[in-house]
């Protein structure tokens, strides 16, 4: 049987996963909202120091309804865009389509849950370096592993299913059975280094890491992260920090995705990253002020941009 | 018998104070080390809605050397500066020679004692909002009451003499007799308003108080400064909270001079609002984690404008 996957939203993430399923067979469909022409013209180019592939033909289109009914969706676009969902999403769905949200950060698989009923709804998290260069042409800088889960609870058979199907297309796929866990694990991360990248003057990982007093901010975020995942019922390991920090110092002096986003004057995620979980830290008692600071400065600076 | 003042920086602060000296009679001899001919040719000119003068003649000196000993020094530089100090004050001393520090937070008169004895420092806190326009030019937004005190304790017969030439130039003028008490108050409002307006993307102390999250964040941070004063032995009275934000809710929209500093590339205080007060908070074992992450964040965007 024809597994029909279609891609929404064919930035960096959705167009590395949606082309790498395509290069390897399977029956792809993306939805281009711009630069739909370049797409059809150049396909989708990855390139990488460690890896470099060219899909030459795209199934790319300019509507969901020009799509139709499809089995699995990837939704990647920005989290800031998630008002458009709704409407993007109907003509994709048959009974049994899965939603895997490939978003960041926390509160996209209730957003979707609500619309579409928490039964469809699978989370994924990326574990990538990748940046969109123009429309079909990403930088891919290191790492490529997902890891997927039920938002209603433990996996079930499909979620080994659209595991086995990324497997199968050269993708690392972890399958969890605690889906919230994993998001705020990453989140341990995700706040500090995205958060003072950008607070602290458009700066890298490693000149966080290199600088005292931000190394410090950086360790004391990710103990109030660790703190409010805590709260919230997901107790994550105890060496989690020093995990992430070892991590972080063999990536090297470059600008995160968010960063170069905000750079370019797109928005930031700011709600899914930083709102959302300080809103959740705060209803389970947490005390997180560094976070309700960051995440002050963070919607100011992306409220300026607009 | 004449009475000899010599001001040591002449940017908004140093040419303001200095200038109304200088404009009420008193003998005021400038070190100026930038901008020298346009102040010899156009004087000091100080413009504003509640005030305005014009000290046609200026006695301006390149040189500390040129000025000689003084009765009083007025220290106007950056706090950033300082290590130019010990050798521009030298030849300005005679025996009892005093130095009265206008500087901003902490440390500045920590300074001077270490250099030249601790009986010849005095500390003054200006409540002004100005601007330098260029070398002279000074706009002056609103207030410009000063408040001086003894560095070693309580107040001199000098402290009062010198409190009476700012106050027979036209400027009102405190002393208190807790320097150390008066300048972790100023502080409650320098380090939420100054650093959050910078920090977060070069906003008014109006669009702190607008948005919820950044009024709540000041303040958090106030609470912390108050909580560092007492600390440090400096109790501050229950309401400096509320007097602070309905003083800041008269102020308008208008930019801090920090933040004008900061804009046209000019080095912030970093050391002295922040990392001093932060620094000093920690060693009596206050906890101010807000202010530790802002600290963090100010001087890693003070050093990428260097």
């Amino acid at each position: 049987m024809n597994f029909r996957v279609a891609v929404v939203g064919s930035g960096a993430i959705g167009s590395y996963y949606g082309g790498k399923l395509a290069y390897h067979g399977r029956d792809v469909h993306f939805l281009v909202r711009s630069g739909l022409e370049e797409i059809n013209q150049l396909g989708i180019d990855v390139r990488g120091r460690k890896e470099s592939f060219h899909l030459a033909k795209v199934r790319a289109y300019k509507t969901t309804e020009a799509i139709g009914p499809c089995d699995l969706v990837l939704i990647a676009l920005k989290a800031t865009n998630n008002d458009l969902l709704p409407e993007l999403i109907s003509p994709l769905l048959h009974e049994t389509t899965a939603l895997l949200t490939l978003q960041n950060g926390l509160g996209n698989e209730e957003f979707l849950a609500r619309y579409f009923g928490a039964e469809r709804v699978i989370g994924g998290l990326c574990f990538i370096c990748l940046n969109r260069v123009s429309p079909g042409v990403i930088e891919h800088f290191d790492y490529g592993h997902l890891t997927i889960g039920e938002f209603t609870g433990f996996p079930k058979p499909r979620t080994q299913d659209i595991a086995s199907e990324f497997k199968r297309s050269g993708i690392t796929c972890d399958v969890v059975e605690n889906l919230m866990r994993e998001r705020w694990h990453k989140l341990v991360w995700n706040v500090p280094f995205n958060g003072l990248s950008i607070a602290a003057g458009g700066i890298t990982t490693q000149d966080i890491l290199q600088d005292d007093s931000l190394r410090l901010s950086a360790f004391r975020l990710m103990d109030e992260v660790i703190l409010a995942a805590g709260a919230c019922g997901n107790r994550l390991p105890a060496n989690v920090t020093f995990e992430q920090m070892k991590r972080t110092e063999t990536m090297g002096a470059y600008k995160l995705s968010t960063l170069l986003d905000f750079e370019a004057g797109r928005t930031l995620e700011v709600e899914a990253i930083w709102g959302e979980p300080l809103r959740r830290a705060q209803a389970a008692g947490a005390s997180v002020p560094r976070l309700e600071q960051l995440y002050a400065i963070l919607k100011s600076l992306n409220s300026r941009r607009q």
